[in-house]
């Protein structure tokens, strides 16, 4: 059975991207507040449609379906089918507990609704990672250090001259026998990515917060890929491009999947 | 509109409890490996029957019905009506995003799932405990020092002196403008408990880990009711109390409650 790390890998060698299209489809991104659950389905559905070529991975968060309740969770089933063979899924759900709480989380995760990966919270620990990377096939991308503004309040106390994200990342590569463990690394953080792809060099990242967020592609492509792989995440700024019609988002994510191939050539 | 904490302390007062009865049936929790769905969701409606009027609060935990995947959200919808009125509902989901994805994840909690609170991770920071506590009638409790083993891995990294579990206390007491910011605490870590109470006196506290973690419930009770309320987690040790009968787990939230009375008259 092929190691996640793997397969994510021989995704990128042979779709040549290093995309990854975070799905995160609301009424009030589409611009139409009034826009019914049908129409925000569509809306997905054209997305994927339009970049499935392109894509090394899609990432759905599952925030955005969960708030349409029991229907979304159907409407997650439906895209990841929609999204079927060849890119890699993530689920972008985040999930934060412990032992057998955990191991209910992974079931759901991978059995249920057959994602190749989840992001996982650590505030718990290491206890909170394990249960996600027991089988080889199936990842976890373990935030390190977010994208967002207040993500230094916590993750940059220390210990021993550690700031929390740095003790995430050496032990993600500690836990890495399975060839199935990865970090989350906002591109908001440039400085703090380098440090982490010091200490975990193998590791797959998945960086967001490039577009709306300003973070730096060049730089996110270029250290993210200088040892292990990395994939950068664009959601609003594929999703919702131009006009939000099929060519504009097709023309969206050509533009990033042509930037990204240039920085990785040079 | 009532406040979430003033609910919570009201259920409290006319109930004369601090019990909060978790919800983690599993079939192996059963000891019938080979239970089917069928007998799990009869088994949390006996042990709600068996506890209603003891309980000043429950606490589903979202990963043990999500294992199940759709038919499991359908049983949470079910076993929220089945509470009913009176007792506090805790979602005890850990959701840990930010900004406009956690604004999906309350309405999901609060306006779909209609709990009058959840668990939230602050590992990203601030930002992703505000959009909880946006609404004075619903509440969050913010991990902040959990009751597992590796709890310390992250959460005792130090800025200034302060571990992250007391820069979260002290974060959550500012953000209490609504009245409806609490923490958790686990049982575990007694000592941890007195400095998080100095920190934040007023904020209701969820204390986890009393029974099958070994926390110590005289501790928990007096330390955590010393300034604000706080509720005492019990999951497996009533869930799967004795011969697992009605009798076995109402006599055992009944030991539960008696003993909380005491401590609390002493």
């Amino acid at each position: 059975m092929k190691s996640f790390t793997s397969r994510l890998k021989e995704r990128i060698e042979s779709s040549q991207s290093w995309l990854c299209v975070g799905l995160d489809i609301t009424p009030e991104g589409m611009g139409q507040k009034d826009a019914s659950f049908g129409d925000v389905k569509q809306h997905a559905k054209m997305v994927i449609d339009a970049t499935k070529d392109l894509a090394a991975a899609y990432k759905p968060n599952l925030a955005f379906f969960e708030r349409w309740g029991i229907a979304g969770f159907e409407w997650l089933i439906e895209v990841i089918e929609q999204i079927g063979e060849g890119p890699v899924i993530i689920g972008d759900a985040k999930r934060g507990d412990i032992g057998n709480t955990a191991k209910q989380y992974a079931k759901s995760m991978f059995d249920y609704f057959h994602f190749d990966a989840v992001t996982v919270n650590p505030y718990m620990g290491v206890d909170s990672i394990a249960p996600f990377i027991e089988r080889a096939q199936y990842g976890a991308f373990v935030l390190a250090r977010t994208s967002n503004k207040s993500a230094a309040n916590y993750q940059n106390h220390e210990k021993l001259g550690n700031p929390v994200y740095i003790s995430v990342a050496k032990d993600c590569q500690g836990l890495n026998s399975n060839d199935n463990v990865g970090l989350v690394i906002g591109a908001t953080a440039p400085e703090e990515l380098k440090k982490i792809r010091k200490v975990a060099p193998d590791l797959p990242l998945l960086i967001p917060g490039v577009g709306t967020q300003g973070g730096d592609l060049e730089t996110s492509i270029k250290i993210g890929n200088y040892s292990g792989p990395a994939i950068i995440n664009v959601s609003r700024g594929i999703s919702f491009a131009g006009d939000h019609s099929p060519d504009a988002i097709r023309k969206a994510a050509e533009d990033y999947v042509s930037e990204m191939r240039e920085f990785m050539n040079e």
